[in-house]
Order: structure tokens, then C-alpha cells, then sequence
């Protein structure tokens, strides 16, 4: 044969863990004229996202949206719930509980990390040992990564419900959904969480720029006992506003609300179920590739249980500098981004070169999948990194349910 | 005659003093797929943005992107540079220098408010006897609106640094650029300010979503001096990252950096010193019109004095409840929307249905304005609301140069 | 004053006569993947186009989609009625009736154009003459333009069919109505035209690219009589598909059918006795100014009669140079661009620099119409070309109806 | 195992043989608004098409744009060369020659057609002696299809000229290269091809609506014997316009020729041989998936020779109904849509459920093509339709070079 030849050229698909592929109705959707932001369409179309909002969120209470990254949401649950010299609980499987503890640090929050490592959930009975100790309820809340986008771990919201309601515990339980809503199955006023904050470029298939938060009637009350709150940050009056500026804290995010209404009428014409169904099928379609890949050679998925596994993203290592050279030859050679490994190793080091993610989240389906892998596939083979033969017919298999 | 025929179907011309028209070249950068965030294109882009947005503000010094809306960057210049407890003077014309000072309360910042109403700029000698009485420097900052977009009243912020410096005061010089950067002569380094405060959708021309925070090394000191700062307002790594993603403190606003990019292209291209002067002309065109329509009837314009008039927004009253039915006629019959008056009297209030503004800043020229200022002429007519003759000829005369 | 200072930066207003202003929402519909041209959403949205395009040109009968300008559905009327040999009578008022008649010409078709010059409707008598003398009916159709958008002529279709009926004369009718669909009053059926040609870019407000041919029974027993038509022109079978690619006679024109979908929606929302009331209020508008601006100065309106004048397009001499400079002044100094004048002179000539022409077609709407009128006055006012007074309040009264 | 479930909410791939997945570059490029099309920017840019389209068509001669689909750029080759009772030879491999002769038959012009079937290139032999029997010349064109869409089968140009240069032959070498032209290797002017057509929607990666016909001074000759020719097809003023609209016959297609210009850019910026290669590779790539796929089962490839196979559309058979069942259930379950079989029979019969087609053109890449298998993988798998194992992995092998 003559060696590769380069066939990048053509629609790039980015398969990175967020920011996901924005779908042609959203684009369409944000490309217009700035709209009057005092009366009139955009402000009859917002008081409409609140309740559509709620209904990915699975939850009755209150929303507030931010203009803000995910890190913005994070510091806006803690800035509403919590006080310098306020302790909270980090259990944690990944870069992103870790960025949330930091986050709360910078606030001069107290912070109890429980570490669990990069490849294992957390453990749920160092969890509820810590809570049962903290007798007098110094800990204010528990900060709950769902999916570590880091580490593709999925961890048990319900399950540390459970363990703060076993163990009486008033803190406040605050899931992390930034990799998972709009992907799996999250229900938050039935699992109990009181603060959940998520953002627009994952499942829900936006640009980054906004972020949410949602919170029940107890985080409410915690909010409503703190001596001051930053303007900014205060979800009271984005909650409940009185006039359509305090929904944002000020102007308007103009164009992403048109582009969230697109998604939220995807989302929600597709049926939530059938998002989630979706994002199931084509995670297992994904592993039973990297299971095959790896039944020689060196790609390992990061989390060897399948039910701990993200639907949404996967951590892979293959050791270095293999990773870097896969992700380098899909993209030049193919159009294929894959997404950098975080959190495994210090950046740019030697180890980091082994790890790469690939995200499977929002607007994605079959065909895109089986170009994911068909392209990995691929790249392996290019670069002559051992690997297990099948793995695309496996992956096949899963996707037609045989 | 047959009474008026609603001819509002067409292209709306939305005159409001901010989200201002978003250029086309904006809209079409800002459609695309969503990039990697790693690597490639955006990251080497986004270096490049920093050196040109400086250059709009006229400084050397550091500058600080913000997914944000300006209540955000008033928020992100306060957390970097001071603590609960401090003092800060804020000299008022306008309800905006009302909101900053809030935002500094709720964060535990003492604030000295000095209120030259709404009509009015500030008065020079009584800030200064302000600063001259602080002798032991208590007051850590002035906040400075240079431009109030509820009054459209300009204030003399160079004139402020030199009241500071004749009083030998260290207090921080901080100005709210927010309705001023791109419309208006401003010049950070050469007037002396410390800290500055802008936003995207105004003269930056581009759909609200990010802000921005310039400050120079005497700001950093002030930062530097803090026990701690948020991670998420923190404009230090921001200003020199490490990681593409600590620009924004977590994910990049992918698609606003794109539109940020087509715009200070055009700004660039067309000149800033020009631009400047494109909106000048342009607002003495309108107030050419204004001035005339006011020779009879209610028909005033805010700022008397046209040295203190902005050259992007300009307030008006006319009476209720003829303010609010000229907005709506111009609106539903014409395609033409005016911004609501701010800060003038209680929202919705009898009295607040007398005041309007309009928006003149950013993507606009000399066929827009006289269509905006056409459409009024008509609604006064329609409305028979009294006026002066001669206005449009007034206006064209001006822009003509004549 | 200090001269003119340039303030063209800004949205750009095209007032020419086609292509006229796109509406957002038809730019949006169009900027999409391509579909599928075999199954699903194209093939059933445009089965919904045809009766809604028949609803705009008041016609139950049959409608036939090109992909091509103007001038391609002349050729399609002519090449689906008429054979090398036959006879055509044209009268015509402007260039576009000229344009036809060559059309034919090259055609094989002989041709009979009855000038009446360009300032001045069809003679009807005249034409009746050469009808009632040809008794042996060698003229097989007359040629109408509707609109002549060189001189801006609308001429009686009506009284064309009178004319026809009361010679008894079995000739076709055929109208252009390039210029006036969608703009002002045509009832093809009540006005008993059998062939009726129009173009996306005027009234339907969309981008050039797709024309159409409306035709009568009458009409498809005179293509059935003929020996043979070319496969590309043939009307049978785009009007009556058995396969979808028979609308288009080969491959779908897939983005401008989403465009005209969207188009479409926004004619029939607004609704059509509504649209030709906006385009009559909106000519009137113009007209007053004017013939204010004419009352002073070499300025005057190609067509003296208001009855005469078309709704969508307005024909101006200026005298040259003048003409020429003021269209660039206004282009180059307020971001406003003028039509050139057409069939007046020849191209180019020195003569030809006097005249110009506004389109006032499609999406546009009051403010639009102030802004054009207004960027006229300045540049009159620029230049020192003697004019009248009082124009811009006196069409703003027109435009208040007052 | 649970059955599939509907993974095809995603960014659809519909990989059929024409319209082309569009660039966004282009799709941008054409979302806009009218410009003006009398002086400025649009003219200056048409301009410079002409040499870039040469260049694509390897041609120093002349170019014409039409407004219209490749059909009416078929007719313009015909209207620009022939006359009525004229006789042209066309071999057919496929649906498109006999279209093309039939397009021929509807102008008067008399068709003698080489049918060699549907799953053979020409019979070079049989043309070569209905050539050398022509003495006396009656042929005046030879209309050859370079590559059939229907069949996929690509026929020898290059050799259709030798044996007109053999028999020393005067007809025309006419080739349609609508769907190979920006694919594979075309080179007008050194294979001797008097006349091409093509259109905007295979390689050239834009929505339909314009096409394109290139012409030699040996056609323009022809040309300029004819008595008569249609205005709107006349090509001698589109090659040679004194007047800009002359380009295009009447108004220009102004969205379209942005597209262009996007899309010649992308092209150029690749590199014509690099598109070529890039074809070539990915085609190679498909065919080695289905050649392992007939391996077992009815699957095969309407080409036998790959030589004779096209490089930008595949035909295949896999009987019937599992043609249709195959492309429904990719395309309701993965996003992917397969283009219909076209010529092989009647349309809808029961036979004609057993073709389909896979489009590979213009802009599509090695992770887009391995989505494509993939998803046939999988529908074959879903189906239950025998075929043979390893598909995936020999086509990645292929496209790794390896």
C-alpha cells in the first residue's frame, strides 16, 4: 500500500467532552437581530424556558440561569448557600470535585476532600462514616460531581441521599450535573439533591456562555440566612424577578436564550426517555469497541465497570505518547478531534501524552458514533498500536441490538 | 387623508441603547461548529484578541475576558481590588453609578455615594473636598460612570485622576466603560485609570455574553494585597493564563470569541479615531433634530449642555403618558423600537411613561439614524403631540456638513 | 461646520430594485445542510408551496417552479405558447418590455412592440387598433409589463384583457409581474391573464435564483398544441411532477425552497391586501418628498401621473452628473445605496449619469423608508443641488396619516 | 440482547450522490444580505471566479455560469451547438446519458444513442466504427458522460477523443462531468473536450442552483454558425460580458456566487490534486468495505472493474426489498441517509427496492466515510441481510494506508 493520504477535509467532527456539537436549529436559532430586551418576544419566550428548564432538571422548584461557564454555576450554588468558615464535604473521583473544592477554597470555604482516585467512584461507607461522625453538623453541604468529565465516572447522587438521611444530616447536597444533564438520568427532586448546577455546551447542546442553577426550598432558606450575597450571584431575584433584567443580574444573554429555546424544544420533542435511551445505546456501542481494542495491547478504559461509566464521556489511557500521536493522526489525517486526557497526569508531561476522552454527548447518533470509532479504529491501525481485531463489528452488534 | 396604515413589516430598527445592531459579519463568525478548546484555531485566535482589545481601550496593561454581562464586570473589577470593610466614593449621574455602588454593598464594601441627580454631571469641587477630607485614605476607590446610559450624561474622568492627584490620594480610579468603549474617546493610560469595566453588546457591537476588566499594574498590586479572591473573578490568571482555559476561568465563550474577533476586525479596519467620529457626527445629528422638535412643545432632551452629552445614547422626556405612546406607535406601526427611560422615575410608574432614550452606538450610520430619526418625526405627527418644525432638515443639514 | 464626516459604517440599506432586502427569517431558513431531495421534509414542504404561491399571484391554476432569473421565466412562458414564426404584440413603457420582446426575438418569434416611450403608460387605443386589425389572429399573445422597473410604469393588465375580449381576439395575455408581485394589487384570474412571470428577488424577498411561471388552461392547450418544447422549459410536467425532480426539471433548488417557504409564511402572515396597503402607503410616502424636493431644482419623477406609478420602484432624473454623484455620496458617506437609472440612456453615457431610481419592494416598512428619503435630503443638502423644502415632514405626514 | 434503539437524533449525514454535504464556510458565505449588483464588491468578485473555475475544469478557455440545475446547463450545451435535425452520438452508460439525449430529442435534434447497459463503461470498438462509418459527417457532437450518478461507472474521456481524432471526426466532444468534476481527474483542455457542463451541488459543494458550461473556440464557432439562439442560453455575453448582468443572462444569482467564492477557496486551498487524491482514498476505502461485504450474500457493487468505478458515488445492489428496508433503517435509526438506485428500474417497482447509492463527494473525510460504513454495518446487522465479516476493518486498513 502507499501510506496514508490526508482526508481531513470535510465536516469535522469534534468528539471532545464539551463543548459538544451544536446542532443547525440552535445555530439558526442565535443568528438573528439583537431583540428589544424590555418588551415583546424575547421576554415572553424567557418566562417560557424556566418551566422546560425544570423539566430536564426533573424538578418542580427554582431555576436560575447565569450568564457563565460551569465554573461560574459552581461558584454560584456556593456563593448562595454558604459563608466563609462554612465546611463542606468533597467526595471525589476526578479533576472536577477537586476544581469544585478549589472553587470553594477561593471563597474561604473549610473543605473536607475525600479523595477516591481517578478510576473508582466514591466510596460510599468512608462517606457515611464522615457524616456520622460529624455530629454537630459542622459540614453545611455535601459537593457531588454526578460524572467526573475528567475521569467518565458516574457516582451515586441517590445513594448519598441515602447516607445523609441515615445519618439525620442537614447538609445540603449539591450535585454537579455539567456532564450529565441532557445525557442520563438525573431527578432531582426525587433523588433529593437540593443544588444542582449545570451549563449550556454539553447535553445541552449550546455554545458555552450560560449556566444554570436549580435549588429547592431548603437551599432557599440557606440563602435567606446568609448575612449578604453578591448582587451577581444572588438567585433570588433570577428565581423570582420582578422586572425581566434581574432574571440575568442585567442585560439579557439575548442569543443564547433563542438558542436554548432550539435545544430545550429538541430535548423535549425527542422525549427526555428517549435522550437518555439514546446516550445508553451509544455509550455501550463505545465500549464494547474499546473492550474489543483492548482485549490486546495497551487502550484501557479508565472505569472498568460498566455500571460506573459516564453515557456521556470516556476516559481512555494507552499509555504515552500514544495518546497525544492517536489524537494528533484522527485529527490531521481524518477530521477527527478526540478530546485531551485531564486530570490523570500534570499537563504536557510525559505520562499525559497517554490519556485521551472522547465525548458522546447531546447531538450525537449512530452514524456519528461508528465514525468515532471507525476512526479510532483507523488511527490504531495507522500508527501500528496493537490492538484487538472486531472491535468495530462489536460495536456494530450493540448499536443494531444484536 | 385615511389615517395611518401599519407599515412596520420590514427590516426592525431597534434604537435602544443596548443590545445595540449586531453587525452581519458578527453573526456569520458566530455560526459555525463548535471548535476545539484545546488546541488550534480559537486557542491561537484568542491570543491575538488581547493586543486588539487593549488597543480599543487605549492601555498597555492587562486585560481580562469575562463570560459575563456588565453587572458581571462591575462585580469582577469590585472582588479583585477590594474587601468587605473598605470604602469606596461614587459620584452619581445616573442610575448605573446607583447599581455599582449596590453591587459594592452587597459585597460588604462601604459606599460613599455623591448624588448629582439624574440631569446633571458631577460636580468637580465637591468630589474633590471629598478626597481632600479623607486623609487617612479610607476611600480605596472611586467608582467612575463615564458614561451613564440611563441619564447620557458623560462625565470628566480624566478630570477625576487629577482631582486624585492634586489631593495625593491613592484611592483607585475605576470607570464604567460599559456604554462608552467604541463610541466615544477614551484613553486609559493617557487619563490615568486604574481599573476599567466594558461589555460586548454596545460599541463592541456583538450579542451580550462577555465583558471585560482592563487594569494596570497599581490595580494588580491591590489584587495581589488580598487575602483571597474567587476563582471565578480572579482576573489574574485570566490576564496571563498558563492554560487556554484559565482566559475564562473554566470553558471558553467558544462563539462569542469568534464575533469578539469579526468585530474589533471592523472596528480596526474602519479606525478607532474614526469611529469615534462617526459617532459624534452622528449624535450631532440627533440632537439637531431634538433641539428643533424642543422649540415647541414638551419635547426635551436630559443633558442641556452638549459637552456633556453622550455620543451613544441620548435621554429624553416628553411627558407622560406621550414618552411610552410614542415608543409603541413607532414600534407597531413603523418597525422602529426606542429604548424605555432608566432611572427617571419608578418602573411603570404614571411619571416613568415620559421619558424615553435612544441607542446610537456601535454598528449604526447616517441612513439608520435618519430612519430612526424619521420614524420620531412621524409618531409626533400621528400623535399630534406638539413640536418644532424643520427638525429632519435640521438634522440632515448637520450630517451633510453643512 | 466642519464638512461631512464619513458615518457610512453601519447596516448597509440597499434601496435598489432588486435584489431587494432579505428578511432574517428567510437568511435563516436557507442557511442549513442539505436535505434529502428523494424523501421526508423538502418533498412535503414543497407540495405546500405551490398553492401558496398561487395564492399571491389570485390564481387557481397552475404554478411552475425554475431554477432561473427573470429573464429565464420569459423564456419559459414563450418557450411553452409559442413557436419560431409566430407573431407577438408588445407594447411597451420601458426597457424590461424591450427585454422581453428580444427574448422572443431570439427566439425565432416575430415581434410587434408598440413604443410608447418611457414616461409614459400604453396607449390603449393604440393597442386596441392593431388587435381589431388583426383579423386573421397572427398575433398569438401580447407581452404586458406589468411594472417596467427602468421607468416604473404600472400599466392596466386589466384594461388589456378589455381590449382582447372586446376584439374578440384569441391571443394569449402574459404579464411580467417581476417588479409588482407581492407588492401591489394582481389578480391573475379576475384579470384574465393566461401566463403570468415573476422572480424571487422583488416582492418575494428573497435572493435571485428562482422565478416562476403562473399559466392558465387556456395557456397549457396552447403548449399542447406545439410540436415540441425544450425538456428544461416544459411547464407539463413542473406543474404536474410524477416524481419530485419533475418540479425542477432535475435537481431541487433545495435552499431557495426553504427560503421561499419562509417567505411566504411571512406574505400570507402579514397578509396580501395588507402587504399591497404597506407598499401603497410606503410609494406615497416617497412621492411626497419628491415632489416637494421637485418643486425646487432639477430633481422630478419619471412618471407624472400618481395613478401611473408603480408601488415598488420609483424612477428619478437628477440631471447628469448629478444623478451619478449623488448616488455615490450617499452610498460612500451614509451607508445608503441608490438604483441606477435604466433604459434612459444609454449605459454609462453622460446623459445616463442624471437618473436613478429607489426600490421600495418586499421587507421594508416605515423607518426604512424615512431612512432612504432622509440619506437623500443630505446629499442634496451635500452636494448644494438646488431643491425644495418641507420634503422629509411632509412625507413623514404622509407616512403619520395626517 | 434488548433490540436497537433509535440513536438518530444527531447531526444527520446524508450521504447521497448530490446535493453534497455543504461547508459551513459556504453555507456563512451565503448568509448575508443583498448586496448591490451594479458596482462594488459582488462585481469585483465575479471577476475573479472565472480564472478559479478554469482552473477546476483544467481549462484556458471559456466559462459561462447559469442560473439553473446541470439539466439546464445540459440544455445550454446543446442550445449554444446544435440546431434542430442535427445529429449527435451519445453513449450511454447509465440514466444520465439517456437523460441527456433525451434533452437533446425535445430540442429537435436527432439522437443516435450506444446503449451499452448499466454495469458496463463504453464499448470504445463500437463507438470507434459508428465513427469511422460517419463519412459524411452527420455527427455533429458527441455527448459523453464522464462519470454516470446512476451507474457510478466512469467512461474514458481522454479515449472518446482518440477515436474522434482516429476516424478524424469534426463532431464536438461534449462531456458532462457533473458529478465528478472537483472529484477525480477531469482535464478539459489536454483531453481534448470541446464543451463541459457541471454543476454547484456534487464537488463543487454548494446548494443547487447554479451550473456551469465550459467552452472551446472549436464550440464557440459552432455557436456563431447557428441562425438563432435563446437569449437566456446564449453563452457568447456570460463568457464575454460588456454589462455585469450579462454574466448571468439577467439578474445575478448573488448568494450563490459568495458560496462559490467560499467553496473555490476551499478547493484551491486544498489543492485540486490533494482533492483528487482525497477521493480517491475514501472511494477506495468504501470499495474495500463492500467488497468484504459481498463476500457472503447478496451485497455487490454495480462496478466490477475498479478501474471503471467512479470516486464520488457507488452503486450497489442487494435485491429487493432489502435496499429499501436498509436505507430506511439507517436513516430512522443512525442519522444516515443512502441515496436511492436511479436507472436500474422503474422507479418504486418491486425490483427497484433492491438498489441504493452512496454518495462521496465534495466535502466528506475519512471519519465521515467509516460513519457511513459503519452505519451500513449495522443496518446490515439489524436486518438480519447475510454479508461478509471484516468490512470495517479492511476499509480502515485501506484508509490507514495500510
Amino acid at each position: 500500500m502507499s501510506g496514508p493520504v490526508n482526508v481531513s477535509a470535510g465536516r469535522q467532527y469534534r468528539a471532545i467532552p464539551g463543548p459538544s456539537v451544536v446542532p443547525d436549529q440552535v445555530l439558526q436559532a442565535m443568528h438573528r437581530a439583537s431583540p428589544n430586551i424590555y418588551a415583546g418576544e424575547l421576554v415572553e419566550m424567557t418566562a417560557g424556558l424556566i418551566p422546560d428548564l425544570r423539566r430536564v432538571a426533573r424538578t418542580q422548584h427554582h431555576a436560575a440561569i447565569y450568564i457563565a461557564n460551569g465554573h461560574g454555576a459552581w461558584e454560584a450554588a456556593l456563593q448562595n448557600t454558604l459563608q466563609p468558615g462554612d465546611l463542606v464535604l468533597v467526595p471525589s473521583s476526578g479533576r472536577f470535585a477537586v476544581g469544585w473544592s478549589e472553587m470553594a477554597d477561593s471563597l474561604g470555604i473549610e473543605t473536607q476532600v475525600l479523595d477516591f482516585g481517578t478510576r473508582a467512584p466514591w466510596d460510599m461507607a468512608s462517606i457515611g462514616e464522615v457524616l456520622a461522625a460529624d455530629t454537630d453538623h459542622r459540614i453545611k453541604a455535601v459537593l457531588g460531581v454526578h460524572v467526573d468529565t475528567s475521569s467518565s465516572i458516574r457516582n451515586d447522587i441517590p445513594g448519598l441521599r441515602q447516607l445523609l438521611d441515615e445519618a439525620g444530616h442537614p447538609a445540603l447536597l449539591m450535585a454537579d450535573c455539567i456532564a450529565s444533564l441532557g445525557c442520563e438520568r438525573f431527578e432531582m427532586d426525587a433523588w433529593g439533591v437540593d443544588v444542582m448546577v449545570t451549563a449550556s455546551q454539553k447535553g445541552l447542546m449550546m455554545p458555552p456562555g450560560i449556566s444554570f442553577v436549580f435549588f429547592n426550598d431548603k437551599a432557599a432558606a440557606a440563602r435567606a440566612a446568609l448575612p449578604r450575597i453578591s448582587r451577581y450571584w444572588d438567585w433570588a431575584p433570577r428565581a423570582n424577578p420582578e422586572e425581566f433584567y434581574q432574571y440575568f443580574g442585567g442585560t439579557a444573554p439575548t442569543h443564547h436564550l433563542y438558542g436554548l429555546r432550539a435545544a430545550l424544544d429538541m430535548i423535549h420533542g425527542e422525549g427526555l426517555d428517549n435522550v437518555w435511551k439514546r446516550h445508553a445505546h451509544l455509550a455501550q456501542t463505545i465500549w464494547a469497541a474499546c473492550e474489543a481494542w483492548g482485549a490486546v495491547g495497551p487502550l484501557r478504559m479508565n472505569v472498568a465497570d460498566r455500571a460506573l461509566r459516564s453515557h456521556a464521556v470516556t476516559a481512555l489511557h494507552i499509555g504515552a505518547p500514544d495518546g497525544t500521536r492517536l489524537r494528533d493522526w484522527v485529527e490531521q489525517n481524518l477530521g477527527l478531534t478526540l478530546g485531551i486526557g485531564l486530570g490523570m497526569a500534570a499537563p504536557k508531561s510525559p505520562e499525559w501524552h497517554g490519556f485521551f476522552r472522547l465525548g458522546h454527548m447531546g447531538h450525537v447518533n449512530g452514524q456519528m458514533v461508528m465514525g468515532l470509532l471507525g476512526g479510532i479504529q483507523t488511527g490504531l491501525t495507522a500508527l501500528e498500536i496493537p490492538h484487538g481485531t472486531g472491535a468495530l463489528e462489536a460495536a456494530s452488534r450493540v448499536l443494531a441490538g444484536r
